[in-house]
């Protein structure tokens, strides 16, 4: 399969991504010092606007806080400095989602820097983070958030499970093979764009030391359960084989030696155009779902508000692999039948589930 | 009003704007020359992309193969020169038609430049051109095509018209001070966003010397029929006299001397911050469906091609002005009845019918 629509997977409801996707604006908030103290690490006193990029942006309401204190944080350095925030995704994200959100047609989670600040200049840009998206040298700070776990193909379906995770053999090798050169190739692409001094702070999903990664740190594994869940519809004859081999979808966490390996290796080609990690550590955000749960303690309520997060960023792949030949109605029933009987799970063991997540929080500067 | 949807008013159809709009593909065709004299007489040995912008892009497919043809240019000149295109309108604008037709996901009137040239980047800016949209000193050629006639607000009501072609006394001098001022602030944005040296390839509906402009050429005067058909509606009670009143188009046609004053006038903001007039000229591109009905000679099928372009740019103004109160489905009917209205005046007296353009086209240096 292709890229489209996977650096930030659609719900079909307008500008409600941010909305359903709620637990990375909580990661992001976390991620925040990192960019600011980047930011005073720069020269603000450079010719030109400061240029600020949100890597895989969706629908640009969980990035609004952080691009308004960045650009506090430049102005705090040099209160006259123009600043140009560009938005990146893939060609089939919901610009105009964007667009309404940032000038403030559309609600997003605060009001819209645009009316806080003057000079400054805001661009959207529809082309993968596996392509140069900026020209030469015109890029001072980098930044991404939950996204550059989709990988730009997918290498082969995995059998009997639905992500790398739970790949083994030469399927795993595929997918890691895959993994090693989209983030070489994602990483080459940036040290193009960057200036000389500038940064990245990438927020990327993580295996980490102990073995955690999204949705799997305490209670049921969310990929087992995504997997069970299709296994189950497979056994009762509501989808074929062909379509569960086909619901694989196209991510791998990195764990911090894979992230690391083309910074310090230094024969690199990342390394030899001047990419160099400063730091990179792991996290854990807890399931904000999760905690309304442990708070309130309804389980239909906690299945309600969990599911659509789910659905949020896996559909696109469940839908695309069921047989086309279906009519769009069916297909569209069975992916409704699919997410009620994970919400059933969810109903009735509500404990063992929700998606903690676990990212690398990295700084890489351009030499 | 504000200016929302008016840079480029939409149908419906999604990326059917630049199909709807063909003849304003044929207006950019000839402009297309004065853009590659442009690229011709400046440095393209200089630093940095070369900075593209087209102001009022629509959905991107008109002007596609301007661009190319630029990107072309500036390679003739300097072949390892990156290029960066920026589609600008509003921001209700349908971007998503625009990055699917700009990366060869929909159908547009020829390839994408994007699959043919390497090192052109592509964003777009979802803000109105009467804001500051890039920053000081970062554009090397603006372009727009038939965009700028669209006024910031409408200063007022026209008694009996629907358009300041038709308006006199006060209402024409209210027009007539907003486009001034309208003029004046769109051309001083653009002189802080040129490089020195920059150009400006402004084609701009006009009246011309000898007291033409769109659709008043020959036969019957389009926007005389505009307001007729309307005027009907409301003898059969099919409106309000406070609907009818509402159904002013906020435009404004400058002359040649309109356009001049404010970048040969010594005094005038936009002359001291550098904005220099190279030329300016009128000319007629006659309608493409009144040609073709010359050949074909079937007054149904004229006026079936004929009434969508008529409609993708009026239909918003004359839905606002029909009372809210009203549902959603008597007011999409009285719009369906009202081009039904024209459609039948077209059957009726087809040589009468037909949209010719007629524009001033303006070269402008940056000192």
């Amino acid at each position: 399969m292709t890229a489209t629509n996977t650096e930030a997977d659609h719900i079909s409801m307008r500008s409600g991504y941010w909305l359903a996707t709620i637990g990375t604006k909580n990661v992001i908030d976390g991620a925040t010092p990192l960019v600011l103290d980047a930011i005073d690490a720069m020269d603000l006193n450079a010719s030109g606007a400061f240029c600020f990029a949100d890597l895989g942006c969706a629908d640009g309401g969980s990035s609004m806080a952080l691009v308004r204190k960045s650009i506090e944080a430049v102005r705090a350095g040099n209160k006259s400095r123009q600043f140009q925030v560009i938005y990146t995704d893939q060609p089939g994200n919901d610009y105009n989602a964007l667009f309404a959100i940032i000038h403030g047609l559309e609600k997003g989670p605060e009001p819209t820097f645009l009316d806080a600040h003057e000079g400054v200049f805001v661009s959207a840009c529809g082309s993968s983070f596996y392509r140069q998206l900026l020209p030469d040298n015109s890029l001072d700070l980098g930044f991404s958030s939950t996204a550059m776990h989709w990988l730009s193909a997918k290498p082969c379906d995995i059998s009997g499970h639905v992500q790398a995770v739970g790949a083994s053999g030469c399927e795993l090798a595929a997918f890691q093979r895959q993994a090693r050169s989209d983030w070489e190739t994602l990483l080459h692409h940036r040290a193009k764009e960057l200036k000389p001094g500038g940064r990245l702070v990438l927020v990327n999903f993580c295996r980490d030391q102990q073995g955690r990664y999204l949705g799997h740190t305490e209670g049921a594994d969310m990929f087992d359960t995504f997997n069970a869940v299709w296994q189950a519809m497979l056994a009762a004859g509501q989808i074929t084989e062909d379509e569960y081999q086909r619901m694989t979808l196209p991510q791998y966490y990195n764990d911090v030696a894979e992230f690391s390996v083309p910074l310090m290796d230094g024969s690199s080609p990342v390394y030899r155009a001047g990419l160099r990690l400063e730091s990179i550590t792991t996290k854990v955000v807890e399931c904000p779902y999760k905690l309304d749960f442990r708070q309130h303690g309804d389980a239909a309520r906690f299945a309600e508000n969990y599911i659509p997060t789910l659905r949020s960023w896996t559909q696109s792949t469940f839908m695309g692999g069921l047989n086309p030949q279906r009519d769009a109605g069916e297909r569209a029933t069975l992916i409704d039948r699919y997410y009620a009987a994970y919400a059933q799970r969810v109903l009735e063991e509500p404990e063992q589930h929700g998606m903690d997540y676990v990212h690398a929080y990295m700084v890489i500067r351009k030499e």
